[in-house]
């Protein structure tokens, strides 16, 4: 595998992203030790910033070890004692996961579906069971690219913890996790966050701490050791739990400074109007977008296969071509859907010119 | 944290260690979907790369998507049977936490533990037990700098699995799991293999295999659905379970490369060349080393902070002089203990002059 070989690839599927520029330099400096001073200081760093794109001020913010969906464990794993009602609104493949993992831990699932492509609606989640234990769900479903309204749930959830899926929204739509009542709220950072795959940024507020559990089945997720791997607060004293991955919270940091910068409401605005940007030139292209109207994630856009297209063509085009990669569908959707994603850097008019541009020629020619 | 203030350090602690070279240019490469054929290619060349390292033939050989402690989740989490007897032996801090995380998923724990310092006992573990389901064991202690005798485990494991941790030791000694009969072992990426921390080398054999947990409590960790991450067999169709962390396995792949083409037998002869010369070298200045002869790491050595020194302003004076990190001792050794690594590239005869002489100004002028 010599270096020589790797390919440049234009990133426009549902995840990981080009990195940003600052978040790939980083992972090149040199390494320092998990208890360097001088790493501690960038750990804090990194939770401060992770505070800002959660829009939380809670302490227990941190960067988990592994990706996003081993944020979605240690949400459930930490929260779930054996018996406990979850209420899981499933309007894609990752609310499908959440039923998974949340029985894993001895949850009494009570799951609520909702057409794929369409959000999920407070009111019948709220419904579903009279004393749930935690109401859960997808902010940015990265299966059918829809956004729910996650401030309606934190209105209703009454006594239940709400449980948010930020994977796919952090770092680029709003997310408001105090704002809006989410109590255990987990994200990736290889989507709007503009680093590579490998940490899942997590966050638990003081009223879901208090009820957690006190022994997780997870030792690795076990945030009650991990409060002392990232000091309960700023400069607290940190005792050894596992290596930290130094290399991948260095990146993050310096990805959340390029974040902050910028200005969070304007990084926001980059996505927005990149993703209504490649939606009206997708119509205009006479496509027909899968997301419902009113709910479409700008930072990742499904549109549906026009009749007589083979999908896997197209993509392949695309690749080969252009070196632009976009995704499938997923599920029974797999080759009747693309998902395209402008995330992070690739938040801007001249990748929607780009993929709009190659997309074309793919029609005409693939 | 601008970059001008990030300083070098010479990591001559237990790790992490610096990394190759290779594997940090790797990490600046162009990222590439966790779906690329090229990455498929990068994976399927770790996954082979590891099989030789870890001296084995398991096609179920893969760097999971965490750090060395996830791999021992994933270890047991996969094997343990509610009720199931697992034998540990405990000479250190990763025994002791063997028994936690067994716990944690039901295991009937039979503790054995030995003096720290020395090695485990294959005959003392075989006794332990007349039925166990597993025996497990650390085949080199980061806590305490000691070899135990894992072939000899081997010969007497019987009907049980047995389960080992090679964090320490994968690419720094002679490593043999078939030859030894390792059912499961698991390991991490940033000692001897020199890569950044944050994946778990990890290989289960058909025997495991055959006797594993249907559907384990860890979702993120279970290697039934692991299998199609990795693909079967090399080439075998991918299906999606989680993002892989693709920075991180291609900047491993590359580590191996540079690993499998110096030689695995030329790397173990380097890294015990540098420790038998670090040990012999700190003898001379009179120190002590902690570790029982016969069964010393090369790569990690450990040594008696002589009475009346403070141990950690000679950590201090290391690092603040030359930019040195060593360990400090684990638990009741954690001031009258010194944990000297000398692991992947540190492991070089200009790293132990380094070390002596840094180490020897220390005790003159700290």
């Amino acid at each position: 595998m010599p270096a020589t070989t790797v390919p440049f690839r234009h990133l426009f599927g549902p995840g990981p992203t080009n990195p940003y520029p600052e978040a790939t330099l980083a992972l090149s400096r040199p390494l320092l030790g998990h208890l360097d001073s001088a790493f501690i200081a960038a750990m804090d760093h990194s939770c401060e910033g992770l505070r800002q794109v959660w829009g939380t001020s809670n302490a227990r913010t941190l960067p988990l070890s592994a990706t996003g969906s081993a944020g979605m464990e240690a949400a459930f794993v930490n929260t779930v004692h054996p018996g406990d009602v979850v209420v899981i609104g499933v309007n894609g493949l990752f609310g499908e996961r959440m039923c998974d993992v949340a029985a894993r831990c001895g949850a009494e699932v009570v799951r609520v579906d909702f057409e794929w492509g369409t959000p999920v609606d407070a009111d019948r989640l709220a419904a579903a069971h009279p004393n749930p234990t935690i109401i859960a769900a997808v902010h940015a479903e990265t299966s059918t690219g829809v956004r729910s309204d996650i401030a309606a749930l934190g209105a209703v959830k009454g006594d239940a913890l709400l449980l948010v899926d930020a994977v796919t929204s952090i770092g680029g739509i709003e997310l408001r996790a105090d704002d809006w009542g989410i109590d255990v709220g987990y994200a990736g950072t290889q989507k709007c966050l503009g680093v590579a795959p490998g940490l899942a940024p997590f966050t638990i507020n003081e009223r879901a701490w208090e009820r957690r559990v006190a022994k997780p089945q997870s030792w690795y997720l076990d945030l009650g050791m991990l409060g002392g791997y990232v000091g309960e607060a700023s400069g607290a004293k940190r005792t050894y739990h596992h290596t930290a991955p130094v290399a991948m919270v260095v990146s993050l940091a310096a990805a959340l400074d390029r974040i902050l910068d910028e200005g969070l409401a304007d990084v926001w605005a980059r996505h927005q109007a990149a993703g209504v940007a490649l939606q009206a030139g997708l119509q205009e292209m006479g496509l027909e977008l899968f997301a419902a109207e009113g709910h479409r994630l700008p930072e990742l856009t499904t549109v549906k296969v026009p009749d007589g297209v083979d999908s896997a063509r197209v993509r392949g085009y695309l690749l080969d071509r252009y070196d632009i990669e976009i995704g499938a569908g997923v599920k029974q959707y797999a080759s009747s859907v693309w998902r395209i994603g402008l995330m992070g850097p690739n938040a801007n008019p001249g990748s929607v010119e780009l993929i709009l541009a190659a997309l074309a020629d793919a029609l005409r020619h693939a």
